[in-house]
């Protein structure tokens, strides 16, 4: 193929990382493990930003900014949250270079060294928690509903562009409540936002649960999560909402006056999404010809490419294009029309399947005489010629159509690697031959989970939140179990 | 005053820190420097953003996004550039944090130290230009037009909320074109957006002008700027925008092949705004009240109050409030409706004045019997009883209105405050008794700008683009001068 992508049978994890760089979403910086986010692929994050940010202010949160820095002392307040996130910390410890003496070149002034170090934020519960201790006084200042979108940096080994970045961009919610229900309330709340933007937007069907303890959050009581499930049968985390108790309230001395004037420390939630949704969206639809877009997050839903010989055809051509482009418009679809000479209408068709635009709409001369237009689906790569003065009604019914399949596609792809098994044998041969979702008895113990991390590979997902009760065995141990657990290999 | 605001008579300084404060727009943080945007400091942050990304993408603009952390190595790459910034550059020198051995806590680990420094960007010419050089071949990927909403970081010794932070929000825009009229073009483009921005959406007057050379950006030909006044006299730099000829091009060999064949190097642009904005809205209107809001970037235009003593009445208060917010709405207006029984009517009031909400509406019983509504404006804090009936063509003819007022209160305060001098001691005068912007000749050396500054802490804001020419004398060294320059002691 003229796109020279790798075949997602032949090699999975090249296929994405030569689509990622293709499609013009992300590439590698020169800084280790920092990527550089492309326009298109930035294009498609703010279609994300911009719908969560919608949601996330209908139900009453506002936007605020904290800073990058944390002074070292608040990071250390909370112990397990340290403990999680130490390993793995950009510090800052000097604040001005110099000439190095020896004129050889620029060096860090060894005079400006930091009294206290600080850390570039992992996430901000610390700096945030620091700040409400000022905000939270009566009942009457809660809840504190609070969202930021921002940069956070962790110090990864191994790094994968959108998947696993040093640094990367996200939304992260604090949140502050009077009572323990009203937190765990708001906890669920952005759970179901998450999963509800997953499938509605991103067309990914999405599993909710809660994580088990030892895949909880630093600092948290409780970390549900949505799982997802891609084409190479490895789950990927996409969302996660955590219940924090009162741990910070705690670490930070923050505490309000109730109604009936008692005091007590405040009740907390946090939660966030990154550009790893990004690298989901991608390895969810997309096939061997390049990415495959949801309409409802797709930058150009629609373009349209003129075929022409001369200067005359192009006109009459483009008259029509233009008309087209812009009753679409009108309707609210985002349409491109390419009418650039510098490239042919082959190099053009390649490009959008490429770059996943879910429709594209070709003109030519003949088009035109007959009252016509190719029209070809991404989805299904199916074209056909369509009535120009259809066009409009068509598009609008398969924008909607689009995304319905693109869900229905993945929600089968998942059904079909979706497994139940009752023996450790049956497990590890499901995880090798089939992959995918596994639901298998446990018997609640971090051992048993870690022996079987060990063994496969595998780790709970999460323990669904719509699970059955049933009694059974632990498929390791044979230990009683109520209810059968979510296990994958996991991105 | 119930505020207890201090007046902009007694202490400017002290005016602007509380206002500040007492309208929950920003404070400080616990990291020196850094300040925490509370929601509602951001909510008015992210109106600004929203109408200058519509700007910039509808000029051809993509936003993208480039890694915080930049090597050691390539911010030396341009020699003026590393010059500029290096005495204020964040450093990061580890990646890891570990429990001490003496267990007193956690320390940074001496084994995770970085093989080359990196810095937290100031600004990002270095990292963006070594990627440029990857997406940049030939003429036909030229011009790039990149922007990215970023944060920064910059070691300030003194600082002050919005106006001077070691870390801020801005935009930085960084383009590439094959000749050296269109990066001019470019540049020029965007200080028209910058100047537009500022007198239509912020009612901000500005002049256009170039920088002199020793106020130029660290590794720029040119510095374009736009300079506003506040009220307190003194000037503040508002936006910046830098024709950076092939420097960075050079730095960082970015060289394209032209329709000719010939190879030459890239022509670049780069310019900013940031959240310094928010103290220039702040400064240029409001009064001894609080804030004072421009419609346009008001995150709430009109804030309507019940007045009610008992349930009856707050029933039948609110269906009218409601009917009206409702009607504000349809035609786009951004309506607050605060039906909170925790706050009393003077309460909200005084909130509302001190958050500049551009207009109130109370409503009482008496209102509903008589089919009125008081109306209070923000900017003269005139009030009126108006026609329930009439309220909708009211309110919106007023958006524009007190949108146009604020302008021409702050252009008619510019213009008493703008002098034409032609002897330094006149100069010196001036600046001691009115400030203001003066306008005076200049010989056109750095020594002599030098002089000025330490004799009287007034810069040249700017060479006014549209200075006339004429012929003078340099008020300090009486040499020959072709214009008037502009100065005043800034921000």
């Amino acid at each position: 193929m003229a796109k020279n992508l790798t075949k997602r049978s032949e090699d999975y994890s090249k296929w994405y990382n030569e689509l990622v760089i293709k499609a013009d979403l992300a590439e590698n910086s020169g800084v280790r493990g920092c990527m550089v986010i492309k326009p298109y692929g930035f294009s498609i994050w703010e279609k994300i930003q911009a719908e969560l940010d919608r949601m996330f202010k209908e139900t009453g949160h506002q936007n605020a900014y904290f800073p990058l820095l944390i002074p070292k002392s608040y990071f250390s307040k909370e112990a397990s949250h340290v403990d999680g996130f130490a390993k793995e910390c950009a510090v800052v410890t000097h604040y001005r270079l110099k000439n190095d003496e020896d004129g050889k070149g620029i060096i860090v002034d060894p005079e400006a060294k930091l009294e206290e170090e600080l850390i570039i934020r992992p996430t901000s519960e610390t700096i945030i928690w620091d700040t409400f201790r000022k905000w939270v006084h009566s009942y009457r200042d809660l809840p504190l509903l609070i969202n930021q979108w921002a940069n956070v940096v962790r110090w990864e080994m191994r790094t994968r562009l959108f998947l696993r970045t040093t640094e990367f961009l996200w939304q992260e919610g604090h949140t502050a409540h009077a009572t323990k229900d009203e937190a765990i309330s708001e906890t669920k709340l952005i759970l179901d936002i998450y999963a509800e933007f997953a499938e509605n937007y991103m067309a990914i069907p999405v599993i909710k649960g809660l994580k088990t303890e030892s895949e909880r959050f630093a600092g948290a009581i409780d970390t549900y999560c949505i799982e997802a499930l891609m084409q190479d049968g490895k789950a990927l985390q996409s969302g996660t909402s955590h219940f924090l108790g009162q741990n910070f309230a705690k670490a930070f001395d923050v505490k309000f006056t109730a109604k009936d004037g008692k005091q007590d420390y405040v009740w907390a939630s946090s939660w966030g999404v990154s550009t790893r949704l990004m690298g989901a969206l991608i390895m969810t639809h997309s096939d061997d010809n390049g990415l495959v877009l949801p309409p409802n997050l797709a930058p150009d839903q629609v373009v349209i490419v003129p075929i022409y010989r001369n200067d005359e055809q192009f006109e009459t051509v483009c008259k029509v294009a233009k008309e087209v482009m812009n009753e679409l418009r009108a309707i609210g679809i985002r349409v491109k029309f390419d009418d650039r000479d510098t490239h042919k209408p082959g190099w053009k068709f390649n490009e959008y399947e490429l770059k996943g635009v879910p429709i594209r709409l070709a003109i030519g001369p003949r088009d035109v005489e007959n009252g016509t237009l190719e029209l070809a689906r991404r989805d299904t790569l199916e074209k056909e010629i369509i009535s120009r003065d259809a066009v409009v009604a068509i598009v609008e019914t398969l924008m909607d159509e689009i995304q319905k399949n693109l869900y229905k596609k993945a929600e089968i792809f998942r059904k079909e690697h979706t497994s139940q098994v009752s023996t450790y044998e049956e497990f590890k041969e499901v995880l090798e031959t089939k992959g995918g979702f596994i639901y298998a008895h446990w018997d609640g113990t971090i051992e048993t989970e870690e022996q079987i991390k060990n063994d496969t590979k595998a780790t709970i997902r999460c323990i669904p939140l719509d699970a059955k009760e049933e009694d059974g065995k632990c498929m390791v141990t044979g230990k009683p179990s109520k209810r059968k657990v979510l296990f994958a290999k996991a991105y």
